[in-house]
């Protein structure tokens, strides 16, 4: 492809995908296709000829869209919000243009440093302790994903448990971390990664809330020591994927600092929501939080993948994650100036991803963010109301956000059906969890382009589809 | 952004991007920056009013590029090629665009099933056994990046070894992993990671080519079972990053296969050499392998990021890193009929990246590709030629891809000299290693847009500042 054919195809890819996007509260919320369809209207073998821009279009047009579960529609009621902003797209769209791998700080300047600021400001407008800022022991960097931040924090816990008072002899065998089981499966995965097995992965007791007792885990620890174990990691969540339940980081924090336990808080989803002052709630505790992570690619709408992870021990980081083989040695580094940001992630290679943040903040800004984050909460709000007001339905756990679970009194089957039929018209899409032994349908309100009238449309099909 | 502002800007930055690769090679190479000198020109805040398109890419033009290392200049022979081909850029930019997430087959059916296709056909076009395509026992994914790729493979590994006959305890502590000193640093620290630490890290000894010793391997296993331990897990390189070394494969899997340990190939620069029928020794021995992986976003110019990992042990890689909580139960998973990627890497989230792939190779082919590398292999050759010719350099290692390693006989403190020389110029940019304890330039020829003209004349940039 010529650099005039690019620029052509270029500026009719934009175009499509600002039609793409005009035209989407039209179609399907999700794909009604059969596992292996999409595959069987692609060729088999690779091409031996090219083709034109326009036949790739078209092929997306037929083929790929209709396979696509379309994250951006404004009656996405699934998963996690997907937000995509145009301005973070086109900062995305530079990155990819100019190819830069910011692996290290000497392998591109601008990339390293845009994003240690671009993770400043986000603290900052997250009203973030200032512990978490790069001036002092901590720092922030961008992850690909929140289960890439969880594995992060996981391996520093475990450096600092093995490498310190608490644990001399290094042995990583006795190593025990806490969750609950509302708690994202992000995390067992991380732990299992970094060899602490489910024997050693204590599921502590929620409550009627989904909230983890306090209690329940200072017992759990004090168990733990008895047997000659090692406390090494909790995962204080705010926001649980299941139910939007908050763990009280608080009330762990103390039972962490008496026995060198690593704090780490996951609040992929919510986190966002501290842009608006009076939703600041959502921080609490995190001023005794070791790690910290919070996703800019979901609720905020900067496009995936852009995880902001936040710690106050680097050097717990550095020695869990440093690794410095002579091709990547440089001056700047070894002076202590530069950060090579390879050293506070998995991989080696790393997008320009800073770019996507920096777009956003300076053509978005983040006001209307905070409208949406308030409509959103209102609505859940309104939402919840209208379900207690239907005496089939039943408002399963607390909403303070924007997600509220439900279920029918006719109960599970009923709602498993009621699931899958409003999910069958493609009007709206919901996702499935189970909470303490029973289904619930979760109905989580956060996509950018969601109106009023979106919710109350799809409150009506399942009103509706439940008669 | 309104859909009318992001066509407007989104044309303009296609044209900027062309521009910017249009007149790459007048601009410097490396940046000529200081650590901090980029933040400073930077508000230190995050800004209170939003601002026009045209001012953020003004200070794309100014500051950013100031600080930019440029990767796709046709004078960059630093680290190893991070090509973007038009098509590539493309294709990412329609994965913004559409921004879903393709974590389970459910969450958007055509991600899952274009990348398994994508696969297969990337296997067919690098003829690579037939035990790695989709249809069996084994099949691809796309990765992040080699390291993701390597631990992965970790992993499966040492969840063969710890479920099988070999190790029926499940004991992890035990475990052993064999590579070199060549090895790429990714791999220490994905065993790492994996809790195999550097006591159970055996560095075996290399050859005068840089390539681990058969004999030694054998050896080392054999101590290692006399002490009680289970060997575990081998990665041999094909291309390593120092030298380009290539690892005997085919001698190396016989003691693999007599005692159970997983054979993984990394060849994340190489292995696109395949592309060329005449190049296919690089493929040597993958028929033993049990995961390989190989970079597209290297030299394939498929922009980063996109490392292609095949395994021929799925039930290996499930068993490693499958987590099912009910939020993500499908009955399209459930069947078995449809993959999730989700189990075949670290995250849970995942971009839609096979468009990019699917982009190159219908806007593009792969001709070009197999051009362009006879083209560098040449090139290489022609240069160790002139390197040898000339009294003062020394050729320090074989060289029979892309990539040849120089010194100066005036010793390490001449050629660090002539590195820091010769990067300062901003004229070419060069990579330090160390091979068997003495300083050596790498001269690694892989960006797509460079020319003979442009090899010569760092040759010549090199020749002058040696004097």
């Amino acid at each position: 492809m010529t650099p005039d054919e690019f620029r052509a195809a270029g500026h009719e890819l934009i175009d499509w995908i600002a039609d793409y996007r005009e035209r989407l509260a039209e179609r399907r919320v999700g794909p009604d296709v059969a596992p292996g369809e999409i595959r069987a209207m692609l060729p088999a073998h690779p091409p031996s000829s090219v083709v034109e821009f326009g036949d790739v279009l078209a092929d997306v047009d037929e083929i790929v869209l209709r396979g696509t579960t379309n994250w951006l529609h404004p009656s996405f009621f699934a998963y996690f919000p997907s937000n995509a902003s145009y301005a973070s797209v086109l900062g995305d769209l530079l990155t990819a243009g100019l190819n830069v791998n910011g692996m290290s700080w000497v392998t591109s300047p601008a990339a390293t440093e845009m994003e240690t600021l671009m993770l400043d400001w986000m603290g900052e407008l997250l009203d973030l302790p200032p512990r978490f800022a790069s001036g002092g022991d901590g720092g922030g960097v961008i992850q690909g994903s929140a289960s890439e931040a969880t594995l992060v924090a996981i391996l520093s816990a475990r450096w600092r448990s093995t490498h310190g008072a608490v644990n001399a002899d290094g042995d990583t065998s006795r190593l025990v971390a806490y969750l609950t089981a509302q708690t994202h499966s992000s995390i067992p995965k991380g732990l299992r990664v970094a060899g602490i097995g489910e024997d050693r992965q204590r599921i502590v007791d929620h409550d009627e809330a989904f909230a983890m007792r306090p209690e329940a885990f200072a017992d759990a620890v004090t168990a733990d020591l008895a047997a000659g174990l090692v406390p090494c990691f909790v995962c204080s969540t705010h926001g649980t994927t299941s139910s939007m339940a908050f763990d009280p980081t608080p009330e762990l924090a103390a039972t962490c600092a008496r026995n060198g336990i690593w704090l780490h808080v996951d609040a992929a989803m919510s986190g966002i929501g501290a842009l608006a002052p009076e939703l600041r709630w959502v921080n609490a505790g995190l001023e005794h939080a070791d790690s910290y992570c919070t996703n800019a690619h979901k609720w905020m709408g900067v496009n995936f993948d852009c995880d902001l992870y936040w710690t106050v021990d680097r050097a717990a980081l550095l020695g869990a994650l440093s690794i410095l083989p002579e091709y990547l040695r440089s001056s700047a580094a070894a002076s202590g100036a530069a950060i090579d940001y390879r050293d506070w992630q998995i991989p080696l290679g790393r997008r320009f991803r800073a770019l996507k943040l920096w777009f956003a903040l300076r053509l978005d800004g983040v006001d209307d963010t905070i409208s949406m984050v308030r409509d959103h909460v209102g609505w859940t709000q309104w939402l919840a109301d209208e379900a207690r007001r239907d005496e089939r339905f039943e408002v399963v756990a607390p909403h303070p956000l924007n997600m509220v679970c439900l279920r029918l009194h006719a109960g599970d089957s009923a709602t498993d059906a009621l699931i899958e039929a409003a999910n069958a018209t493609g009007e709206a899409l919901f996702t499935r969890t189970v909470l303490d032994g029973r289904t619930a349908l979760r109905f989580s309100i956060g996509t950018a382009t969601t109106t009023r009238h979106h919710v109350d449309a799809a409150w009506r099909l399942l009103q509706q589809l439940a008669t």
